[in-house]
Protein backbone atom coordinates (compact mmCIF):
# COMPACT_ATOMS: atom_id res chain seq x y z
CA UNK A 1 0.00 0.00 0.00
CA UNK A 2 1.54 2.79 -1.49
CA UNK A 3 0.13 5.38 1.11
CA UNK A 4 1.68 3.64 3.96
CA UNK A 5 5.09 2.48 2.86
CA UNK A 6 5.00 6.67 2.26
CA UNK A 7 4.17 7.59 5.53
CA UNK A 8 6.41 4.89 7.35
CA UNK A 9 9.29 6.54 4.96
CA UNK A 10 8.02 9.70 6.15
CA UNK A 11 7.28 9.21 9.73
CA UNK A 12 8.69 6.56 11.34
CA UNK A 13 11.37 6.40 13.41
CA UNK A 14 13.85 3.77 12.93
CA UNK A 15 15.93 3.24 15.79
CA UNK A 16 18.96 0.84 16.57
CA UNK A 17 18.26 -3.06 16.62
CA UNK A 18 16.25 -2.61 14.14
CA UNK A 19 13.13 -1.43 15.33
CA UNK A 20 10.51 0.68 13.52
CA UNK A 21 8.04 2.95 15.39
CA UNK A 22 5.24 4.48 14.27
CA UNK A 23 3.71 5.67 17.13
CA UNK A 24 2.62 8.97 15.31
CA UNK A 25 -0.05 7.43 13.44
CA UNK A 26 -0.14 3.41 14.11
CA UNK A 27 0.48 2.40 17.80
CA UNK A 28 -0.06 5.52 20.10
CA UNK A 29 -1.38 8.49 18.10
CA UNK A 30 -3.56 6.96 15.42
CA UNK A 31 -4.19 8.65 12.32
CA UNK A 32 -8.12 6.89 11.76
CA UNK A 33 -8.17 8.08 8.08
CA UNK A 34 -5.33 6.14 7.15
CA UNK A 35 -6.28 3.06 9.59
CA UNK A 36 -9.69 3.16 8.45
CA UNK A 37 -8.51 2.75 4.51
CA UNK A 38 -6.56 -0.48 5.39
CA UNK A 39 -9.94 -2.32 5.31
CA UNK A 40 -10.42 -1.29 1.41
CA UNK A 41 -6.59 -2.89 0.71
CA UNK A 42 -7.37 -5.91 2.65
CA UNK A 43 -10.95 -6.23 1.16
CA UNK A 44 -9.15 -6.27 -2.36
CA UNK A 45 -7.34 -8.85 -1.35
CA UNK A 46 -9.24 -11.06 0.70
CA UNK A 47 -13.12 -12.12 0.06
CA UNK A 48 -14.55 -9.49 2.50
CA UNK A 49 -18.36 -11.22 2.05
CA UNK A 50 -16.84 -14.01 3.96
CA UNK A 51 -15.44 -12.57 6.76
CA UNK A 52 -18.18 -12.01 9.64
CA UNK A 53 -15.79 -10.93 13.10
CA UNK A 54 -12.52 -9.45 12.84
CA UNK A 55 -9.66 -11.10 15.68
CA UNK A 56 -7.09 -8.63 17.34
CA UNK A 57 -5.02 -8.54 20.03
CA UNK A 58 -4.52 -5.71 22.96
CA UNK A 59 -3.40 -3.00 23.00
CA UNK A 60 -2.07 -1.68 19.97
CA UNK A 61 -4.03 -4.42 17.38
CA UNK A 62 -7.58 -3.08 18.76
CA UNK A 63 -7.72 0.62 17.18
CA UNK A 64 -6.67 -1.11 13.73
CA UNK A 65 -8.96 -3.83 14.21
CA UNK A 66 -12.07 -1.94 15.43
CA UNK A 67 -11.48 0.75 12.03
CA UNK A 68 -11.02 -2.20 9.56
CA UNK A 69 -14.31 -4.35 11.59
CA UNK A 70 -16.43 -1.06 11.27
CA UNK A 71 -15.41 -0.67 7.39
CA UNK A 72 -15.68 -4.11 6.43
CA UNK A 73 -19.62 -4.33 8.57
CA UNK A 74 -18.94 -6.70 10.89
CA UNK A 75 -18.01 -6.85 14.93
CA UNK A 76 -14.41 -7.00 16.19
CA UNK A 77 -13.19 -9.49 19.17
CA UNK A 78 -9.66 -8.97 20.75
CA UNK A 79 -7.49 -11.37 23.06
CA UNK A 80 -6.36 -9.81 26.32
CA UNK A 81 -3.21 -10.27 27.71
CA UNK A 82 -3.57 -12.13 30.86
CA UNK A 83 -1.08 -12.11 33.75
CA UNK A 84 -1.98 -15.82 34.90
CA UNK A 85 -2.32 -19.19 33.67
CA UNK A 86 -4.81 -20.08 36.13
CA UNK A 87 -7.91 -18.46 34.20
CA UNK A 88 -11.30 -20.57 34.29
CA UNK A 89 -12.74 -22.70 31.52
CA UNK A 90 -14.80 -19.90 29.10
CA UNK A 91 -11.41 -19.01 27.66
CA UNK A 92 -9.33 -20.35 24.76
CA UNK A 93 -5.73 -19.49 25.83
CA UNK A 94 -2.65 -18.98 24.03
CA UNK A 95 1.35 -18.68 25.29
CA UNK A 96 2.82 -16.67 23.02
CA UNK A 97 6.51 -15.23 23.90
CA UNK A 98 6.85 -11.49 23.10
CA UNK A 99 10.48 -10.58 21.83
CA UNK A 100 9.83 -6.45 21.97
CA UNK A 101 9.34 -7.05 26.53
CA UNK A 102 11.03 -10.19 26.35
CA UNK A 103 8.84 -12.11 28.41
CA UNK A 104 5.72 -14.56 27.94
CA UNK A 105 2.36 -13.53 27.99
CA UNK A 106 -1.31 -15.73 27.57
CA UNK A 107 -3.46 -14.56 24.96
CA UNK A 108 -6.45 -15.16 26.36
CA UNK A 109 -10.48 -14.87 24.71
CA UNK A 110 -13.68 -15.63 25.64
CA UNK A 111 -15.41 -18.27 24.54
CA UNK A 112 -18.20 -16.99 24.16
CA UNK A 113 -17.50 -14.57 21.15
CA UNK A 114 -15.66 -16.62 18.55
CA UNK A 115 -17.20 -19.99 17.61
CA UNK A 116 -17.43 -22.64 14.85
CA UNK A 117 -19.56 -20.64 12.95
CA UNK A 118 -17.48 -17.90 12.46
CA UNK A 119 -15.55 -16.70 9.81
CA UNK A 120 -12.65 -14.59 11.31
CA UNK A 121 -10.15 -11.90 9.43
CA UNK A 122 -7.10 -11.81 11.91
CA UNK A 123 -5.99 -8.70 12.10
CA UNK A 124 -2.43 -7.12 13.84
CA UNK A 125 -0.38 -3.69 13.64
CA UNK A 126 2.69 -5.61 13.04
CA UNK A 127 4.29 -9.24 12.05
CA UNK A 128 7.94 -9.70 12.98
CA UNK A 129 8.80 -13.47 14.10
CA UNK A 130 5.12 -14.32 14.11
CA UNK A 131 4.45 -15.19 17.86
CA UNK A 132 1.67 -13.04 18.48
CA UNK A 133 -0.30 -14.13 14.99
CA UNK A 134 0.30 -17.51 15.62
CA UNK A 135 -1.30 -17.23 19.26
CA UNK A 136 -3.87 -15.35 17.56
CA UNK A 137 -4.10 -18.55 15.38
CA UNK A 138 -4.28 -20.94 18.29
CA UNK A 139 -7.54 -18.90 19.53
CA UNK A 140 -8.98 -19.31 16.24
CA UNK A 141 -8.02 -22.78 16.24
CA UNK A 142 -9.62 -23.70 19.54
CA UNK A 143 -12.59 -21.81 18.70
CA UNK A 144 -13.34 -24.22 15.39
CA UNK A 145 -13.98 -21.01 13.38
CA UNK A 146 -12.70 -20.93 9.95
CA UNK A 147 -9.92 -18.62 9.20
CA UNK A 148 -9.97 -16.16 6.23
CA UNK A 149 -6.74 -14.65 6.15
CA UNK A 150 -4.64 -12.73 8.32
CA UNK A 151 -4.04 -8.82 7.62
CA UNK A 152 -1.16 -7.30 8.93
CA UNK A 153 -0.05 -3.59 8.32
CA UNK A 154 3.51 -3.59 8.98
CA UNK A 155 5.86 -6.69 8.29
CA UNK A 156 9.41 -7.15 9.35
CA UNK A 157 10.24 -9.65 6.25
CA UNK A 158 13.91 -9.50 7.29
CA UNK A 159 12.56 -11.32 10.48
CA UNK A 160 10.89 -14.07 7.93
CA UNK A 161 7.75 -14.51 10.26
CA UNK A 162 5.17 -13.85 7.49
CA UNK A 163 6.96 -16.39 4.81
CA UNK A 164 7.20 -19.27 7.15
CA UNK A 165 3.33 -18.69 7.76
CA UNK A 166 2.66 -18.30 3.89
CA UNK A 167 4.65 -21.40 3.47
CA UNK A 168 2.38 -23.27 6.06
CA UNK A 169 -0.67 -22.41 3.83
CA UNK A 170 -1.73 -19.18 5.49
CA UNK A 171 -3.26 -16.27 4.02
CA UNK A 172 -1.12 -13.32 4.87
CA UNK A 173 -1.66 -10.23 3.41
CA UNK A 174 0.72 -7.23 4.42
CA UNK A 175 0.30 -3.44 3.70
CA UNK A 176 3.72 -2.64 4.11
CA UNK A 177 6.95 -5.27 3.97
CA UNK A 178 10.25 -3.95 5.27
CA UNK A 179 12.91 -6.23 3.74
CA UNK A 180 15.97 -4.43 4.74
CA UNK A 181 16.71 -1.47 7.75
CA UNK A 182 20.11 -0.14 6.67
CA UNK A 183 21.58 2.83 8.21
CA UNK A 184 18.35 2.98 9.64
CA UNK A 185 16.48 3.76 6.33
CA UNK A 186 13.76 0.90 5.61
CA UNK A 187 13.76 -0.71 2.22
CA UNK A 188 10.31 -2.05 1.29
CA UNK A 189 9.65 -5.53 -0.48
CA UNK A 190 8.13 -4.95 -4.35
CA UNK B 1 -29.14 7.10 23.44
CA UNK B 2 -31.81 5.03 23.23
CA UNK B 3 -30.27 2.49 21.16
CA UNK B 4 -27.45 2.01 23.50
CA UNK B 5 -29.73 1.97 26.27
CA UNK B 6 -31.79 -1.01 25.03
CA UNK B 7 -28.58 -3.07 23.96
CA UNK B 8 -27.77 -2.76 28.18
CA UNK B 9 -30.97 -3.78 28.78
CA UNK B 10 -31.02 -6.00 26.61
CA UNK B 11 -27.49 -8.17 26.18
CA UNK B 12 -25.55 -6.71 29.63
CA UNK B 13 -25.30 -8.93 32.13
CA UNK B 14 -25.41 -7.49 36.16
CA UNK B 15 -23.45 -8.92 38.27
CA UNK B 16 -23.20 -8.85 42.03
CA UNK B 17 -21.17 -5.43 43.21
CA UNK B 18 -23.26 -3.48 40.95
CA UNK B 19 -20.77 -4.72 37.99
CA UNK B 20 -22.63 -3.93 34.71
CA UNK B 21 -20.76 -6.58 31.86
CA UNK B 22 -21.25 -5.31 28.72
CA UNK B 23 -17.86 -7.30 26.94
CA UNK B 24 -20.43 -8.89 24.09
CA UNK B 25 -20.73 -5.48 22.67
CA UNK B 26 -18.51 -2.59 24.15
CA UNK B 27 -15.23 -3.77 25.36
CA UNK B 28 -14.24 -7.35 24.39
CA UNK B 29 -16.49 -8.24 21.57
CA UNK B 30 -17.31 -4.62 19.80
CA UNK B 31 -20.07 -3.50 17.59
CA UNK B 32 -18.52 -1.50 15.74
CA UNK B 33 -21.37 -0.05 14.05
CA UNK B 34 -22.74 1.03 17.30
CA UNK B 35 -20.13 2.23 18.47
CA UNK B 36 -19.51 4.01 15.83
CA UNK B 37 -22.81 5.89 15.57
CA UNK B 38 -21.46 7.16 19.01
CA UNK B 39 -19.99 9.50 16.93
CA UNK B 40 -23.21 11.10 15.90
CA UNK B 41 -24.85 11.66 19.51
CA UNK B 42 -21.58 13.10 20.74
CA UNK B 43 -21.49 15.84 17.11
CA UNK B 44 -24.71 16.81 18.52
CA UNK B 45 -23.72 17.85 22.00
CA UNK B 46 -20.44 18.78 21.76
CA UNK B 47 -19.05 21.33 18.77
CA UNK B 48 -17.21 19.10 17.02
CA UNK B 49 -15.74 21.81 14.82
CA UNK B 50 -13.50 22.76 17.38
CA UNK B 51 -12.30 19.04 18.31
CA UNK B 52 -9.28 17.82 16.58
CA UNK B 53 -7.97 15.26 18.40
CA UNK B 54 -9.69 12.15 20.59
CA UNK B 55 -7.83 10.75 23.95
CA UNK B 56 -8.70 8.17 25.43
CA UNK B 57 -7.41 5.01 27.66
CA UNK B 58 -6.19 1.65 26.78
CA UNK B 59 -7.51 -1.04 26.45
CA UNK B 60 -11.06 -0.29 26.32
CA UNK B 61 -11.10 2.84 25.30
CA UNK B 62 -9.44 2.70 21.95
CA UNK B 63 -12.21 0.70 20.18
CA UNK B 64 -14.15 3.68 20.63
CA UNK B 65 -11.80 6.25 21.00
CA UNK B 66 -10.78 5.15 17.19
CA UNK B 67 -13.80 4.69 15.72
CA UNK B 68 -15.70 7.98 17.40
CA UNK B 69 -12.34 9.63 16.11
CA UNK B 70 -12.66 8.39 12.37
CA UNK B 71 -16.12 9.53 12.39
CA UNK B 72 -14.76 13.19 13.41
CA UNK B 73 -12.58 13.41 11.02
CA UNK B 74 -10.02 13.61 13.87
CA UNK B 75 -6.66 11.54 14.87
CA UNK B 76 -6.83 9.35 18.46
CA UNK B 77 -3.68 9.12 20.77
CA UNK B 78 -4.41 6.74 24.24
CA UNK B 79 -2.45 6.81 27.05
CA UNK B 80 -0.77 3.71 28.27
CA UNK B 81 -0.79 1.64 31.56
CA UNK B 82 2.67 1.73 32.91
CA UNK B 83 3.85 -0.19 35.37
CA UNK B 84 6.99 1.82 36.52
CA UNK B 85 6.97 5.46 37.99
CA UNK B 86 10.25 6.01 36.33
CA UNK B 87 9.56 7.04 33.33
CA UNK B 88 11.48 9.71 31.69
CA UNK B 89 10.78 13.18 31.20
CA UNK B 90 9.18 12.44 27.48
CA UNK B 91 5.94 11.50 28.94
CA UNK B 92 3.06 13.14 30.65
CA UNK B 93 1.86 10.68 33.64
CA UNK B 94 -1.29 11.18 35.50
CA UNK B 95 -1.42 8.31 38.62
CA UNK B 96 -5.12 7.03 38.95
CA UNK B 97 -6.59 4.14 41.13
CA UNK B 98 -8.27 1.43 39.42
CA UNK B 99 -11.06 0.27 41.75
CA UNK B 100 -11.57 -2.52 39.16
CA UNK B 101 -8.39 -4.20 40.19
CA UNK B 102 -7.73 -2.77 43.29
CA UNK B 103 -4.53 -1.26 42.24
CA UNK B 104 -2.83 2.17 40.78
CA UNK B 105 -1.71 2.74 37.50
CA UNK B 106 0.56 5.67 35.95
CA UNK B 107 -1.27 6.54 32.60
CA UNK B 108 1.51 7.71 30.49
CA UNK B 109 1.05 9.77 26.92
CA UNK B 110 4.10 11.18 25.03
CA UNK B 111 4.57 14.42 24.93
CA UNK B 112 5.12 14.34 21.31
CA UNK B 113 1.61 13.64 20.31
CA UNK B 114 -0.43 16.17 22.56
CA UNK B 115 0.11 19.75 22.90
CA UNK B 116 -1.18 23.79 24.15
CA UNK B 117 -2.39 23.82 20.25
CA UNK B 118 -5.04 20.30 20.78
CA UNK B 119 -8.59 20.93 21.10
CA UNK B 120 -9.38 17.67 23.03
CA UNK B 121 -12.81 15.17 23.16
CA UNK B 122 -11.57 12.81 26.11
CA UNK B 123 -13.65 9.47 25.48
CA UNK B 124 -13.90 6.69 27.59
CA UNK B 125 -16.05 3.44 28.01
CA UNK B 126 -16.81 3.68 31.11
CA UNK B 127 -17.17 6.51 33.75
CA UNK B 128 -18.08 5.61 37.53
CA UNK B 129 -16.23 7.03 40.74
CA UNK B 130 -14.52 9.21 37.34
CA UNK B 131 -10.55 7.81 38.61
CA UNK B 132 -9.97 7.29 35.03
CA UNK B 133 -10.86 10.32 33.24
CA UNK B 134 -9.59 12.36 36.10
CA UNK B 135 -6.25 10.66 35.04
CA UNK B 136 -6.74 11.81 31.42
CA UNK B 137 -7.57 15.05 32.05
CA UNK B 138 -4.82 15.48 34.33
CA UNK B 139 -2.84 14.17 31.17
CA UNK B 140 -4.82 17.17 28.89
CA UNK B 141 -3.87 19.87 31.80
CA UNK B 142 -0.18 18.60 31.61
CA UNK B 143 -0.08 19.13 27.77
CA UNK B 144 -1.74 22.60 27.76
CA UNK B 145 -4.17 21.71 25.53
CA UNK B 146 -8.08 23.00 25.28
CA UNK B 147 -10.26 20.55 26.89
CA UNK B 148 -13.69 20.41 25.19
CA UNK B 149 -15.49 17.63 26.43
CA UNK B 150 -15.81 14.39 27.90
CA UNK B 151 -17.69 11.97 25.85
CA UNK B 152 -18.67 8.40 27.71
CA UNK B 153 -20.63 5.58 26.59
CA UNK B 154 -21.99 4.40 29.81
CA UNK B 155 -22.14 6.36 33.34
CA UNK B 156 -22.73 4.90 36.20
CA UNK B 157 -24.71 7.42 37.88
CA UNK B 158 -25.13 6.33 41.38
CA UNK B 159 -21.12 6.22 41.97
CA UNK B 160 -21.67 10.22 41.15
CA UNK B 161 -18.06 10.40 39.33
CA UNK B 162 -19.76 12.16 36.53
CA UNK B 163 -21.93 14.46 38.71
CA UNK B 164 -19.13 15.64 40.33
CA UNK B 165 -17.11 16.81 37.34
CA UNK B 166 -20.36 18.47 35.87
CA UNK B 167 -20.02 20.21 39.22
CA UNK B 168 -16.36 21.33 38.76
CA UNK B 169 -17.55 22.51 35.24
CA UNK B 170 -16.58 19.79 33.10
CA UNK B 171 -19.28 19.42 30.00
CA UNK B 172 -19.05 15.74 30.97
CA UNK B 173 -22.04 13.92 28.30
CA UNK B 174 -22.59 10.11 28.46
CA UNK B 175 -24.52 8.45 26.12
CA UNK B 176 -26.32 6.00 29.13
CA UNK B 177 -26.23 6.71 32.55
CA UNK B 178 -26.86 3.78 34.94
CA UNK B 179 -28.72 5.11 38.09
CA UNK B 180 -30.03 2.67 39.98
CA UNK B 181 -29.48 -1.18 39.78
CA UNK B 182 -32.04 -3.11 41.47
CA UNK B 183 -32.35 -6.69 41.45
CA UNK B 184 -29.82 -7.33 39.03
CA UNK B 185 -31.94 -4.71 36.73
CA UNK B 186 -30.88 -1.33 35.78
CA UNK B 187 -32.40 1.92 35.47
CA UNK B 188 -31.55 4.68 33.26
CA UNK B 189 -31.53 8.32 33.82
CA UNK B 190 -34.09 10.39 31.79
Amino acid sequence: MKELEERIAKDAKVLPGDIVKVDGFLNHRVDCQLVASFADEFAKHFDASKIDIVVTAEASGIAIGALVAYKLGVPMVFAKKAKSGNLGDELYKANVHSYTYNKDVTLVLSKQWLNSSNHVLIIDDFLANGEAVRGLIELVRQSGATLEGIGIAIEKGFQHGGDKLREEGYDVYSLAIIDEINDLHVKFRD
